[in-house]
């Protein structure tokens, strides 16, 4: 059986984990990996026992023994190796959020379209998570009857607060609606099948001020209204005790919800401080069977034709979505 | 001891449930009555054993062996009952929402004024459930910072939908945001310490279609901006699978929640179906705690002289958060 | 409507407690007390406003404006006073354990079956618990087909141990599988419908070991076969770090469990440590709608006629089971 | 770098287990197989790349090129392949339970003593599940005082009765307190760090009756003394509604529980009976992790010479408590 065969363009968190995930897929291996220090992509092909190495990420694309590239870069660096990747008639998993505009999603998209008869798909792993998966499943039986409700939280623990901070000073990282954001906006138009129309969204920079010079904020709390007469509750937050993404969907007849208590194993405790039940410290240790199932099931659409559900234009519909609820924040704030 | 001698104003399932909360207080009795029909004050002198009964409420204010009222009657009939236990320097308790209309709620406010030294609150029982109490407590001690988020969801089981729809097209019933919102609208004001400046709603008459004609609803969802920078969620529902009213309460360094499941009692089982805890089943299974803790307190302010924490004011404000929620509701289907 | 009039015998923690009670229940009144010391009567007399007063039982159970006696002494001096009331021809409510030994359970049983007439029952408040309740009526229904095994853990915090051993010293207190084991043991017979056959058991004085001085423990774990093939798995201790009463009932189709989690109310936290759920501190804040309850069944059994569920038999049959497991206990420890 | 090159002795659901985790070892490769029907072995060989197959064990253990087993074969088959291997010097990873008698027990002991400088180690992976690792490493610290309660509960579904009873039919399958029992009996003495003295059991063929004739049951009690004043209760069954290993350590300063709710994932329902977890169906399901760590962990042991943890005198004395409760239930049937 033919394996197939993938390039890395990026080689941070993401992308490591991406090329662990792949190792253990029996039908992917990597062959090629791409980043801008060269010294950086020796260790990784040493390490991963990856064959081809670049710092073009053209030469990476053109290369035919690479069937399929993972693009985990950062989010302004997704464009030209989706276009490149598209030019070459490659298969095509770019992380989320698609891009950081909706400029350049709309010409990956565009690029995407042309590119047809290849797979491509934007990272919203949670789509993959067998909670998720059950829960998406549940309302397609009909188990709750009509969702008219998704309520989305996404809280990163403190401690990362300050770094995060100097990350925004230098323009490495985008506001939080935006970041963080991106996979509830996704889940909510994944969950409720419809688009936003209008939102309202408050919050602000209430523990590390110094992110208000900045336009950003460590709490954003929104509330929006679909165009099929759903309903969206979206909250990001950046100060929380501990790793905690929980959702919920309302129905007419019934309510699910994933991830209410971030339960970090099996373990409870009785102590003098009462019933504990210890929390996720982190999303990789939250998120990896889905990282690892999305990824399976790439590689599965590579091998078998079937196009992956999440399609270019979700990534663009995530951004958008985004982009306003971080606008209807700024607005607020100018109130 | 002296016992504090209470009047009833009102006999239905909330006057009722006073007497008997009053009954099982040392300190309080309860020696008169009031309502409409004379043979159902009959009824109820005899079933709790009350001396005076009436049907005209300024002879139960004005009965010099009447110390305090409860007034328990529907929301636009609190005004009078008040103004005239105000007139007659009496204690007065009186059911939540303090009234339909912001200009009756003022002149109560202004009547309750006038009679300073006496005791008056609105009955927002929630602050007096142990759970409740314990959180606002908990909040004081500082164990989650500052609260920069409230989020109250109170929800009916659908079983009662037909049954409202046919009191609203009665008149006798307020729009959800208003009925059952004069609690959450309470409980941010009294977790968050400040008042509402604007709010974004959605919802629907979802599942009873027939509330659109009243411009009533199901469900409705909401976001608040407070004028000291925090937020508050509130949703309200009529279509969910049990009585659900749980609460969260946001700070920069924790968070507490209250009910988040909706256990009836202590039991749960595992069954074929998974791991089962049956849920509330009626609001007064849920607070029957908090309602005899809020009669007692009051009891014990008109003893000791102490004034009770909620005020009038405090009703008033609750009202005008509600209509405020109900008007953006209407302002966004007219969009 | 006449109420039952009630004397109490014992004004110690019990006392009080089902004094108060009686005062909440509308069909019944608390007209007489006895205690050994008269100034401690009369202080009882003052705060309950009971009007008759007395150090001798004999006096209380032969008046006449009494109709039935709460017996809330020590467990030793229960026999006295059923006796005397048996005779006098009162409905009685004995607190559990029905006696301290056997043979004061038997004449117990003897002198109630000669007052037949009248109600007579145990404190076994568990059974009256609405959980406890609804556990047996699912099991009633068939919900978890045949119960095949109870397991009962009931402990006490840490924090009373060094008290506890004071009253063993004295000799108070009797071992805990006859002095908490009384309500599992009471509860395995209920749940499995049958009787002990052989225990085994094991456990010690981990941590106040003064206790082993005296045959006594601070934890105590047995293992019991049922006479129709059934088992009793019955933990008890003293060394927790709440207060934590919980039973499970395994049957061939299903299980029911109770209180695994000793929430002590509606709220959760979360903190840095994690998920916390804080736990019930006493066993009064556990049981305080199950002692009403069990105290308005027989008020409600005294007027009606019907005989109480529990009978002095279930009584000796808990002990029996008790001294059973004290004695499989000291058996090993021989070893 | 080095890869340790695996031999796969049986081909059932553990050796494909076993050799899927060693495929997604970075460390490790398989490289033979060895079962007894030669197609069976070609596929195996085909499906997971593996260039050596046998139907004859001594072929696999000599083969130069292996330098590692993995004895997945029923038990008492394992006797076998673990002499082979001892003899030829090569690294063993044996099932459990360890063999079915202790004489087997005892050579195999023996022959690994002898074979002294490679690592040998027995499956008991609920060592390896992230929530069993973290309470041991939580007792080690002193979180929980001194352990004195070992309670492990280990149930199957009722849905493979009917099959089990096939299999007991046909001398497959060993009693329950053996086979599962074995897992438990191993947490015991790992957790109380002492080793079983007497034992008492009860229980029953209650649901699948036919087990009685060949001195089985499908619902097993147990409590046994250990030599360290301990105790372990050790409840096995195959009636449950769902999967479900759920274990408790009693410290005498507090407690640890696992899995106390088998929650399938992180989906939660509120639906008209409630609300609902869904349950673990099938041990693969909640014990994948815990494969996985397990062979990581044998397989950094062999690349750096670290002795694994478990060692086949622990096989040998799990193995003997497993047959000390099983004859514990044998005593008491004939009472």
């Amino acid at each position: 059986m033919e394996k197939i065969r993938f390039g890395i363009v990026g080689i941070g968190m993401m992308g490591r984990m991406h090329a662990t995930s792949l190792q253990r897929n029996p039908h992917a291996e990597v062959v090629a990996v791409c980043a801008r220090t060269e010294s950086k992509v020796k260790a990784f092909q040493e390490e991963f026992g990856v064959p081809y190495g670049y710092t073009n990420v053209d030469e990476l694309v053109n290369n035919p023994e690479v069937d399929a590239i993972v693009v985990a870069t950062g989010a302004d660096a997704h464009k030209a190796p989706c276009l490149a990747a598209c030019k070459a008639k490659k298969h095509i998993f770019c992380e989320k959020p698609l891009a950081k505009t909706l400029e350049d999603c709309e010409e990956i998209e565009k690029a995407v379209a042309e590119n047809g008869s290849k797979c491509f798909t934007v990272g919203f792993m949670r789509r993959f998570d067998p909670s998720y998966a059950e829960a998406k499943e549940k309302i397609r039986a009909g188990a709750i009857g009509k969702p008219i409700l998704f309520k989305g939280v996404s809280l990163d623990p403190s401690s990362v607060l300050e770094a995060h901070l100097e990350g925004v000073k230098k323009g490495i990282y985008v506001p939080w609606f935006i970041e963080m954001g991106s996979h509830d906006t996704d889940l909510a138009r994944w969950f409720l099948e419809g688009d936003p129309v209008d939102s309202f969204a408050t919050g602000d920079a209430y523990v590390c001020t110094g992110l208000a010079d900045y336009n950003d904020y460590d709490n954003g709390f929104s509330l929006t209204r679909f165009d099929n007469n759903t309903t969206a509750y979206i909250q990001v937050g950046r100060t929380a005790t501990c790793s905690h993404v929980e959702s919920e969907i309302v129905g007419t007849k019934g309510t699910l919800r994933v991830n209410s208590v971030p339960r970090k194993n099996y373990l409870s405790q009785f102590t003098e401080n009462g019933f504990v039940e210890e929390c996720q410290e982190s999303f990789l240790a939250r998120w990896g069977e889905a990282f690892q199932a999305e990824i399976d099931d790439f590689v599965d659409c590579v091998r078998t034709g079937r196009k992956p559900e999440t399609t270019a234009h979700d990534g663009t519909m995530s951004l958008k979505f985004c982009l306003q609820l971080h606008q209807a924040y700024l607005d607020g704030k100018k109130k």
